[in-house]
């Protein structure tokens, strides 16, 4: 099974129960202020950005996802001494939105009536702990250029059209990128004309196409890296 | 409850059914193939060490690990395609050392007897890697003073003398410091020296001590972080 197939599994176990659909607006920033019951949710149509807030007001991009994808919002350490409704993980509605929404109520319900939804759902938390570990190793281990190159073969796997192989069919803006390796758009900028002249990449309304995907994963080291969790 | 008592717990949990002790010698790396059955390593005494391994030989150092640390060597996305028999994290055996290690068929033996131990191992796997990010979030993130501070908090956090409270009952070497940052020792010294001159740490006999905790936690802006995982 790969990771979205096995994503795929885990949303339709739980759409199989008709969570509440919810509807939000481009711009709107679901915090846990707003956000302070609901713990499950599964993107229906529309575009969120999922990132990560610091000190001094630093964001930092984990992915921007659009249908299929499901974000765990229920911190499972919460039973941890230490926090007290803290929230370090941000979603903020890019085009207007429609989302399934599991609160806390309904998901005490989904697990008296499926016993191994809990324990689906710790994994799945579990996995998307690991998976962001990798992602944000690579961008601190590895230079910025194979750090660009590693978030392009995330996107890739994530987004790849198997029809034309090196197509990433997803809008991949620069600013994104910049945000997500906590850099600047002007060195982004650099960085992805570098990539484009060595023919590594190449770029048609904004969509990246990855040239030389074997040179790219020998550059990279994927070979000892672990491909069942290269996924945004 | 904290997390060194959450482990605690886990690690009761794991030794009322006594699996086998062994003993490993200085010097010894627990890889995947010495490795392949066992699942999880409770350490009894002695010191590992817990690292990444990149492509180029590239070592990212987790953390130093002593008596009361466990090590859940089961990767859970193990039935995720794309990975074959593939191992990231290394164990190196710093001093000789005693563990108690469950494999593979133990493991089973384990879910039959006390049917709450998958979840609770499953959830301990996700609480460390949630942990994970934040420790190399911080190393990214941060500038390199704070990136040291960021560890030495952690270390105080983990090892900390409650009776003397800016204590760090563990001694901590530059090295293992680079190591961590992905740094050099000189980069690391060149830092430690501007720490103490500056009188947020001071170093008596390889062990470091927080002058000024309060000062040092808003530095880095830890009320808004997670408390309950800011350990090693």
């Amino acid at each position: 099974m790969t990771f979205l197939e096995y994503r795929k599994n885990l949303i339709k176990d739980i759409l199989k129960f008709n969570p509440q659909r919810k509807e939000y607006k481009k711009g709107e920033i679901l915090t846990d202020i707003s956000f302070s019951t609901e713990k499950i949710l599964i993107i229906d149509k529309g575009l969120i950005r999922y990132y990560h807030n610091l000190c001094e007001e630093k964001e930092f991009l984990l992915g921007c996802y659009s249908k299929g994808n499901i974000i765990i919002l229920d911190r499972i350490s919460d039973f941890l001494d230490g926090d007290k409704y803290l929230e370090n993980f941000y979603i903020e509605v890019c085009e207007d939105t429609t989302c399934y929404i599991v609160d806390k109520n309904f998901l005490k319900i989904l697990y008296m009536k499926d016993i191994d939804l809990h324990e689906k759902i710790l994994e799945y938390t579990s996995i998307f702990y690991q998976k962001l570990f990798f992602q944000i190793r690579d961008i601190k281990l590895f230079s910025i250029e194979n750090a660009v190159l590693s978030l392009l073969i995330r996107a890739y796997r994530t987004y790849g059209n198997n029809n034309e192989n090196s197509f990433i069919n997803h809008k991949i803006l620069n600013k994104n990128i910049a945000k997500s390796l906590n850099s600047t758009e002007e060195t982004v900028s650099r960085v992805v004309a570098k990539l484009k002249k060595e023919g590594f990449i190449s770029i048609k309304k904004k969509h990246f196409f990855l040239q030389n995907l074997e040179e790219i994963e020998k550059r990279l080291g994927c070979k000892s890296c672990r491909k069942s969790i290269c996924y945004f």
